[in-house]
């Protein structure tokens, strides 16, 4: 029995952990929920699992739940919080399934009291990659990938670190727009961009996965985690969705990890490693199957995965300006601002005016990401 | 360093496993080799691996080898001198690639000693696997696999046992008639079955690869091996071949092996284990690839594979029967004196024929193997 806290279960992740939790009851115990605001979604959530502690974005929150809830949950809010929550004794292991640069800070903490991390988050490791994975390093503590294509190359290294390794296939659905030919991309519409074939995600994550950014911030995520330089990668459409990445090692094997798209075959992975805990998860039937197909990427068709590229090879504070001025170039397609052709137009020249730091501090990163923010939005207009 | 002995060094298996040494000569010295007659291949790599003993198939042969040699190369002969070379004690690891029934008393020989042991011959473990993997657990030897399929199993399995597999894909290349309609089977000639598509292999092996006995023994030896019932074995058709060979987990994850049809990768795999040493062998580039394709197996017409999928059921003396019934009937079609189509028919009339001994000894088994040779020449006449 593993005592697990959850961060951002209202979300999907977090949703999905919860299942896994539920269909696994006795692995694991929920000892604390957080999330930013859906304070009904967690009232559900602590009368089913019973967690210890819970956390809330803002005090307001907090004394809304709490005046609706009987004793024996405490109730905490903010970063404090938060910060709290992680550093309990009685939580061996912490899901960071929280969105966005907000996880940051609470993973930084978790790494610091030595739990067990496995992460959902993407943007931790594509701003501050190189400071996480040095302070889990530091204390002894190993950052378990939750997403699909993470999960599987960890799987696929089966213990073997980085020298092992020739290459690394980072498979790509190819996303919405991939069979649509290039003249046409200046039509694309936010209707269209959200009709993802495989996995069904948010929409932020749609039109990364249109664009191909998608795979770039797991190109910089799968650097910082497995200690690789950006050539060893090479990311492979693949749009059946079902190997989720492979590892080819320096004796000429590949070893493939393949599963359906369900994302609580992952998370259980993570949680249970180094186990394998039997499940009612489907296999593949590859009596049904028949056939699998692979292709090369068009750089020029998804500029955005070339820019990932160009960040992986500057590093520094890079990585996180190309995250940050694709968050607001996504919001503002999304809101019909810009058209889908501008936001790698749009990342590409807030990259260009961006004057890099090569060993940054945390708060270099913050204020990089306010930079590129602030540069997005004002080409954006 | 490790100290390897080559049993059979003359024969495919033996002479690919001297190009993994000679490719890595600071992590493998050749201190003893053996053939059964080849003594001019052997001279040859005598002279190239400067072992310090050698074994031929009788004393004849080892008088005219030692006759030819300078000294420094202790030569023997027979069973007897095979015995005492598995045994040297400046032997860590054996290969055994001998081919046929004449494997199993000097693997075991090698088990009892407490070799490390890389594993190319089938029979041994198709006859007597039930013993074999009781002695090599009795002694703590591992039997590392070399045959392809087996090798990615292994590699699949990254050290988790039996209970956490839901089920086994094996692959098959279907074989040179895999796309010949059924109908016309009647009139495959030895020459059509001998222009295999994937594999260059020996003339009994394509034949079983023609027939899909190849997988039925497969089927065999990876029950063994992993301590698998036979039905969590699937059969999958897979005609490039670069798949060897799948497990899938009971949390729903399927892990693969991939490479290019080159023995040199098991076997190097085999030899090197735990470690995965660096090499110039071709991986396989995914952006060439385009596809992969699988399909089930159809038993009716490859009845040999139900046949395999019985003994493995029956098992007991039923495996060795299974394998001398196939070779003897191999061989008579390949000396033009049976047709493909009563290759399964003679089998299957054996198998029906013999009583079969549930926990036979190694004496049973094979007097067992010889009664299932003199049945399927009586019927191949």
């Amino acid at each position: 029995m593993r005592n697990i806290a959850i961060l951002g279960s209202s979300g999907s992740i977090g949703q999905s952990t919860l299942e896994v939790v539920r269909s696994l009851p006795r692995e694991f115990k929920v000892v604390a929920l957080s999330v930013n605001s859906n304070i009904i979604k967690l009232k559900e959530q602590i009368e089913e699992f019973h967690p210890k502690f819970v956390c809330v974005g803002n005090s307001r929150l907090a004394a809304k739940l709490s005046a609706s809830l009987g004793s024996g949950v405490k109730v905490l809010s903010g970063a404090e919080g938060l910060d709290e929550l992680v550093k309990h004794k009685d939580i061996q292991q912490v899901m960071v399934a929280i969105t966005g640069s907000a996880a940051l800070i609470p993973l930084m903490s978790a790494i610091k009291s030595g739990k067990e991390i496995a992460l959902a988050n993407k943007e931790a490791l594509v701003m501050a990659g190189a400071m996480v994975m040095r302070l889990a390093q530091k204390h002894k503590v190993l950052i378990k990938p939750v997403d699909s294509e993470q999960s599987a190359i960890w799987q696929s290294l089966g213990g073997h670190d980085a020298l092992s390794v020739r290459q690394i296939y980072l498979t790509a659905s190819g996303g919405p727009l991939w069979s649509l030919p290039q003249s046409k991309f200046k039509q694309v519409t936010v209707e269209k961009v959200l009709a993802h074939p495989r996995w069904k995600m948010g929409k932020k994550i749609t039109v990364d996965s249109a664009t191909l950014m998608n795979k770039g911030l797991e190109l910089l995520e799968a650097m910082f985690l497995f200690n690789l330089k950006a050539e060893k990668i090479k990311v492979l459409i693949h749009p059946e969705a079902l190997i989720h990445s492979m590892v080819e090692f320096n004796d000429g094997v590949i070893m493939a990890q393949l599963s359906v798209t369900d994302m609580r075959v992952p998370i259980q992975y993570a949680l249970a490693y180094p186990k394998r805990l039997a499940n009612n998860l489907a296999g593949i039937d590859f009596y049904a199957l028949s056939q699998l197909h692979f292709a090369r990427p068009d750089l020029n068709k998804f500029p955005s995965l070339a820019l990932a590229y160009q960040a992986a090879k500057d590093l520094g504070t890079m990585p996180a300006v190309l995250n940050a001025a694709n968050e607001e170039c996504v919001e503002k397609f999304l809101a019909r601002k810009i058209s889908f052709l501008a936001i790698p137009k749009i990342v590409e020249t807030v990259m260009r005016r961006h004057s890099r730091i090569a060993s940054p501090t945390l708060n270099q990163i913050m204020s990089a990401d306010l930079w590129a923010r602030e540069e997005a939005m004002a080409l954006a207009c």
